[in-house]
């Protein structure tokens, strides 16, 4: 059997944080179930150029959207960048030929809105970062709003940045058998016990949730 | 005032989610503040070469050890590539040099080992990867096991990988004040919500716990 292709959409103005999350998860399933090669994570970009994530952070792709071999997995992730893939016609109509044939279609943060840009959302349950939600559901998705990975079908999209790591553990536990996907969680230390209790709009002080929203975001 | 330079240290088998949790943080802090450009975060690496992370994910560095200019925060992230630091004496030499005029010196995961390597944690409070930990006692540290976060004078190391963000927002507090911590906390969405309890030796399963220890990790 062949391995486990997972594709991860690399563009300018990319959200580093949302690459990298599922990248490390990923590739740490092959290990932890004891078959190396089991699963092969792969990036690409439009042309194989190298990317500036918002943080700055350049990353190599591996290669060229129009190169890519067949996919498995194909991951969207996101960042004030996806603003520019909405409307970017050869992107959407990739993204649409790629899902055809994958068993999963995927996206972290604003990646499901490009994914509802190229239809593939149309009627599903989906979610998005915070500040996308309303955007997501006039490109035909019906949003969630509180759960931290949402699953129809074959899609599976993840809340903001950080959900990206709780999305692919829980598809690795679907593709692997949870003793793998708890094995790469160790492995990672994900035993998140943040200095704050501000990470969702729920949560956060009401009166920073209110200026956020007034002054727009730089996250897409 | 000038930016306040939060310098990440790059190496072949770096991991990558070491360096982006760390790295979103401290861009967001900016924006966050309300002083875009108060914080600026740059990656160097020895020579100024691309690094190809444990994931494969290759990272294009802003620039090579040698040419970095003052730094406020250093930042040496884990992954399986420290092992060749241990040793490293150019790499060595190079950080107790910026280190003696930081304000914060700082690692995610193995890098504490690293630190400790270069004599910079001699009998100073400190933590690493669960993994780890003993290693770094005899390296002259004084491990802890159950922080997360660890802070002993300018001294702050994280436990393994995921531990990056935790410790980034706790800095950016300090740095920047609790309310800008917060919205950043809030910009990436982290809201962890892991879909397993596994995320540290204490609450994963024992069987897998024992099983990752006789097997050795991939991770430094």
């Amino acid at each position: 059997m062949g391995a486990h292709t997972v594709l991860v959409v690399l563009y300018e103005g990319v959200q580093s944080l949302d690459v990298t999350g599922p990248v490390e998860v990923f590739t740490g399933a092959g290990n932890a179930s004891g078959r190396p090669g089991a699963y092969r994570v792969v990036t690409a970009s439009p042309g194989g150029r190298p990317v500036r994530c918002t943080s700055g952070l350049r990353l190599l792709p591996d290669t060229g959207l129009d190169a890519v071999g067949p996919v498995d997995t194909l991951l969207v992730p996101g960042g004030p960048g996806t603003r520019a893939r909405l409307s970017d016609g050869p992107v959407l109509e990739w993204l649409r030929a790629v899902d055809a044939t994958t068993a999963w279609t995927t996206s972290v943060c604003s990646g499901s809105l490009v994914l509802a840009a190229a239809g593939l959302l149309a009627g599903r349950r989906a979610t998005s970062h915070w500040a996308c939600l309303e955007e997501l559901g006039k490109l035909g998705a019906e949003p969630t709003g509180t759960e931290r990975v949402v699953v129809d079908g074959k899609y599976a999209t993840a809340a903001g940045v950080s959900a990206g790591i709780d999305l692919a553990l829980s598809l690795a536990g679907r593709l692997a058998g949870d003793p793998v996907a708890q094995s790469i969680q160790l492995l990672i230390e994900y035993d998140p016990r943040p200095p704050y209790s501000a990470g969702s709009t729920a949560s956060a002080p009401a009166e920073l949730v209110a200026r956020m929203r007034a002054n727009g975001l730089a996250i897409g």
